[in-house]
């Protein structure tokens, strides 16, 4: 039994939604990961959805590329909060993606995260669980405090490299 | 038992759809026109698509606008064509709708018209049906006739009010 | 104490975002609506996202327009989850909106729904609650059942409107 | 005489219009293929158009880029079904030509699929004629198994890979 | 035998086109309009290319909107310089009209103006004209300086609504 | 001698620029305003912006639409920085402008402000003429803290009519 | 003294703009190419604009990216057409190009190619000059009926690589 | 104490951030750089902004990309002129980066340059300290020179590589 589902329309996408995988690891976050095509597998995607919920699933994450249906068919049939990555294909950089899967009907929501950020899906995730598990929550705290303390250490060794003394 | 089975997300998608309705007619296609919707009513969607073949349509009109999972859903559950119509909805243009039909993966497609253009949706199922069906296929003929006729009216309309005594 | 704060750049955004509010009340959510802009009350704004988590808050609504830097730099400031709604402006359809939302770095997640889709705000907040209060849950069931049977209502509707005796 | 006549532009799309051959083989469906283009060909084209119905073609695959006005054009000189495929040019990501293709004025359709998608072009012709033969639409929906079956195995794949045990 | 073709696709683009009726009739250029619609009189329309050098046209202008290919089409049918106005249809704001005419394919060449700009359709036929028509000539460079005149004169007006004395 | 110049294309502008002038009228900014348009008065315009230093204006804003050159053109031919402000035609929703505004290539800046935002374009001249004069510097602080006593009254506004007691 | 100007705004454009001269040379018309640059050097841009009538230039092809505004200042300077080259810079596909030099207001009117199209502004400028050069205009003829040569000749390549025995 | 602080989102923005600091090197401009991330960094961000003009500086440069917060949450704390730098990401060709940066709301302006243009927000930078400082409004003017006159050699250049004697 794992808190996340991270479902995808092909193992293509796995090098895209592989980063959300590595968050929720770092975060100690129990997932399970498959390809789940809304159309190649609709019938599959359809039990999937109706059975996460039940199978323990607090969180789903979905990727897809192109007229991506997948978060939104998933999210039509379960009320897990579903997660969208759009995966961009080789034209249109993603756009079409990011329509497909952010432009859901009034009713069935899906919770959209910008093109191919795979981490940021994993991190919204773990926000959601943390908001009654207080370990996870802390360590989204960690993780915003590690993002600032790397982003400063940036700062200093371009002001290093430059060989500028301080920064502001 | 009908041709052609015309669905859309919402009865609010009608007044577009419906002119798919009146060129059936016209063509004397036999059609039934309902609300499927792949978010509100995904079971019901899955169902209908298994069943539309066995049911004797041949052809298969959706209309569906924003993230417009319809078409694309419908056509990865039966062997039978589906048009695809773009709604466009309040924001965007119909761009939305537009791409999350057209932008189908490699296995499973829609066949997509302009946004909004219903009409065309009618024709192409008649163009589609004429391929087995000479008396389909005539008024496809007729239709073609028809139009140019009416486009020579409007150039001899258009220069009679100009006072132009002849087109070219 | 409430469990949605429903915060937005200006009163002008209301009207779009009191939808989220009529669905919380509907689904018996606690919550609070209050003008947090991010360009106009940056300070407020850092305060109230710093101290969100500890009034008890569990998620945060943002709508925000054009540049629309609320949603990210309230997610930037807090470990709660917080959804995006682009409000469309004047001009552009809310691309600018959208795009200002849903792209942001890894690290900081903002869980963005469709163009004006306060509605859909509301429902997924519903959802991340619903993981720890199967009442909620259960609510976002009733939800979805609700517009699955005004759906085929609305079919049926237009079937009778239409004089056709039966939907498929 | 062949079911399908896959048409283009100019020779360098071929490597694009090849896949929608490639399926045509593997379905057992005959077709020719040739240049046809609207622009350097204009009366080549009209000659084809009109005559293709009688030649015993059922379905045209159109394939064309930027300004891609094959298809459209195609489509106002013959009652047939006439499928375009938008081939992407160096800039611009295809968005030219698929609305150069998918937006014709309510009269003429064409039936778009995605930039590039020229083996969903094939499938969607295999979906038209399998209304009048069943043997091809027993074929499509072997098709549809296959992307299934093949779908199921990169899910297992994936999972071994990852030294996961069970998918869902 | 008039110098320029007005044609379009429709008599519903004539508010549009009527514009470059007007200015040729101030700048004293022949031409005569009608209706040549690409996809409703493909043949009417290869006839009236093929024969416009015949009949004395030295320019045409073509207007057309959504897959706006009959600018195009002429243009592969004549050796006259072809100049294309796209026209917005409901939605898109005539980016697909735009894209439709201006993406020619090299050899074919369309002289595109901006989005629903019949007015500069006509001058610049009159400056294709005025190279061996120095009359014609003259008049372009009197509308320049009418232009001239004009926008002073606005400057002066706004000034002197404002009470602002005088200009930079 | 006045600190700003405002201009524009044409005098259908000043509903938009007229903003800019408020504004400055607001902060005690003296300012001129005048049509000068790159297209119908391009020697004009070279002219004021030549001697726009000279006659001591130190910030120039320059409003215009579509192929919007007037204020790149104007800083390519004075050492004054130039703040242009893209104004939405018809069509494109301010696209366009923006674009023709924005994309200056190097060597030749201009400070862009978002599509109609006039107002900006006058705040921004302000910021820009508080370097060197605390006065105007502590204007722009005032106008700070003004949007955001008004931004919080807006709050407080929304939560009287809500009847919530208080804000966060 | 010679028919065609080509000027650019930057040397990096000639891969682009060599297309022109190329094509000009084949068919015997007469050209200079110069960097011409809007923004570098408007003054220049200005005196060369007011001089091409009177050195005999007949037609001008421009050529810009982004900010594209060299083709729409030159067409307000002189009487001649100008034709604009939008050239693609590193983002945004041209898109940036091509509004800047198509958007021109009323009035002042720029004849424009496809993205990165010279060989059609080349083409463009020999329609219009062949208007009053018999030599010309048949070499455009000849031009286009070399390119259908050569469309079916790839056609026929094609069918002889496919094994394919004869085109329609 | 140093003129112009040009603040990144983070040290992979430094490549495209460096060219303003080569371009202020060249005027002699005084400047410091760093990382300060709106997303990453909030509370140091707006410590930064607050105290930015009690520092000295005159000028904030500050280049971002994607969901680009930055120039726009500086701007909103300070009463300096922000001049924001769109950087562009792997996808969107950085129209998400400049869209978030220009399209502030009335009250906050930032000084938009074009994507990845950060020679420009120097060179706006020295034109915004030239209003107040004769000698970096000389070398301004001195460095328009340049560009003309490195531009004229570009086009002798073109010519002498063509064998065409002279330019225009």
């Amino acid at each position: 039994m794992s808190d996340v589902a991270i479902i995808m329309g092909s193992d293509s996408d796995w090098p895209v939604m592989e980063e959300a995988a590595k968050v929720l690891d770092q975060l100690g976050i129990s997932y399970e990961a498959d390809v789940v095509s809304a159309h190649r597998m609709p019938l599959e995607m359809v039990e999937f959805a109706q059975s996460a919920a039940g199978k323990g699933f607090k969180v789903i994450i979905a990727g897809a590329g192109g007229a991506a249906h997948l978060p939104g068919m998933v999210a039509s049939l379960t009320t897990l909060p579903v997660i969208g990555v759009p995966v961009a294909l080789k034209n249109l950089d993603g756009m079409d993606s990011l329509l497909s899967i952010v432009q859901m009907p009034a009713g069935v929501p899906v919770a959209t995260v910008g093109v191919g950020n795979a981490k940021n899906a994993a991190l919204l995730a773990a926000r959601i669980l943390g908001i009654s598990d207080s370990a996870i929550s802390a360590k989204v705290a960690d993780a915003l405090k590690e993002i600032n303390t790397e982003a400063k250490a940036k700062g200093a060794n371009l002001n290093s490299r430059r060989g500028q003394k301080t920064g502001f």
